[in-house]
């Protein structure tokens, strides 16, 4: 069957926390016919004053619609959900908006498949007040034919990007991508209290830093073809040598200050001079992060990765 | 003496490294007239030149100009270089440009004090290549009348800013906005460590991530008023306890690779929760920044260990 571009569709939405309801709301809002189902009731009455059907159990939400998401606590409770529904299900597009790992998003992947089940994952960057607004970006992988079909649908939550057929690309994405987010805040901090030693508000300071970060953050493409090109000696690099961070970290100290961000730059740093890889470029970094068994907090052993052969990512 | 505005002035370099050779570069080209020197000999022949006189000693550079700017190797340098020709310094204007502690910064500032001699202290943002060019800014600090009376100079290396009388504000500032640039790019590091699992480019993920993190920068603004306003319990906030990274990590070590930056914000996160301020902003991380004493590698306090109980960044 196929649905006229942009024709409304029928879709169940399975999960009413407050980021089920933002999704079913800004569904409601672009007229799909929109069905709900919550474990626990009482989660529906504002939705289905807004037009929204609830469901008398998750099956029957099933069957009401083409397009089914879920949207629980945890993969479990996906699987808890769906795994006695899994015949009424098939026929169905299956999109995951639960947040998972890449690892659970897979075997979710694979359940599906195995089910006859066309699925995709989600990884939603924003709160749910920022659903339908401005900023607001949903992470995609999966079956790619599934995103293309409803992608009218889901672009009415904010900007819909593809990463891959790949179930585990969108939450490796949204991981990564919050990763870096939470580790620049960190960045901040540091910054914030070695100027707050000299009576500097950490306001004043966030407006420069905002300014400065996303300047350097343009430095990141260069580091980047550094990694996929695999020579960390070319040149026109700054050099790990040049990077010893030790001043730095002698001034907080002298300061008064912590300086847990910047030590743990200097250790990744550190990693690689002791290896004997100080005369080249910074970008070199990323061989302390990718490895595990040089890293505190993971286990496991030497991996591969393929630089060239990128997935996806539009 | 008030020279007009834009009037071009009598400066001295002091230090014809790669730095002070761009610095009097984009002086010359301005028609200022400037006197170079540098303690081993043969680093003057372009500058030369290109207009410049090379004196033969650094009292005859000291004494041919009304503004004398130091760039040399570090602190040390400078006194080495200052000490035995203090007398001929007064009444002239000295511009600290080598790279010192905000510590060092003042120790030159109540030097030049007592001997009766303006002064400013500069940190430069920006690599010798970058001098004069789009993007390239020098912090201030110090002796407020000297830097409005010289800014038309400054201002051609760059953007010229100022931030307060006390000397150490401007290596203060950079190091500050320095560690917020190193611990971001290791953030990235830890984004493209974890998309590269699933054969991602570290370009592609560059790409995404310079738009995802200056975007975010956009928060700064917010934590830096909770964290002035004292009071991390203000609503609206994400609280500690749901940002707990446990996820994150766990999908990171599935993925086989490192998480140390990731795991340095966890550890952040984690001494305030332990402290059982889980419901209160995420913006307390600063309170773990800020105090030395419970932090790995600054001087004096208890040693704390990251949250998978191995010792933090060295």
């Amino acid at each position: 069957m196929n649905a006229p571009l942009n024709a409304p569709v029928t879709v169940s939405i399975l999960g009413l926390g407050e980021m089920g309801r933002a999704l079913a709301a800004a569904l409601l809002g672009a007229g799909h016919a929109v069905t709900v189902w919550n474990r626990t009731p009482g989660r529906a009455a504002q939705l289905v004053e807004s037009g929204a059907v609830e469901a008398p159990s998750a099956g029957a939400a099933l069957d009401s619609s083409e397009l089914v998401i879920v949207c629980l606590f945890d993969h479990d409770s996906v699987h808890e959900t769906l795994d006695p529904l899994v015949d009424r299900l098939r026929g169905r597009v299956l999109l995951n908006l639960t947040t998972t790992s890449p690892e659970q998003a897979r075997e979710l992947g694979r359940w599906a498949d195995a089910a006859g089940v066309a699925a995709l994952d989600g990884g939603i960057m924003a709160v749910p007040s920022m659903i339908g607004g401005p900023g607001s970006e949903i992470l995609y992988s999966g079956d790619q034919n599934s995103f293309e079909r409803y992608r009218h649908v889901f672009d009415r939550w904010g900007i819909s990007s593809y990463f891959g057929a790949d179930p585990g690309l969108a939450s490796l994405y949204d991981i990564a991508l919050l990763s870096g987010m939470y580790v620049m805040f960190a960045g901040y901090m540091q910054g914030a209290a070695l100027v707050a030693t000299a009576g500097v508000s950490a306001t004043a300071f966030a407006e420069r830093s905002a300014a400065w970060l996303s300047a350097m953050s343009g430095e990141l493409v260069g580091y980047g073809r550094v990694i996929d090109g695999g020579d960390y000696t070319v040149a026109g690099q700054q050099s790990l040598d040049f990077s010893d961070l030790s001043k730095m970290l002698e001034a907080a100290a002298e300061a008064g200050v912590g300086a847990e961000p910047l030590a743990m730059v200097q250790s990744l740093i550190a990693r690689q001079r002791d290896a004997g890889r100080g005369a080249e470029g910074f970008a070199r970094i990323f061989e302390s992060v990718r490895h595990a068994d040089s890293v505190a907090g993971s286990g496991g052993g030497e991996r591969q990765t393929t630089v060239d052969g990128s997935a996806a990512a539009a």
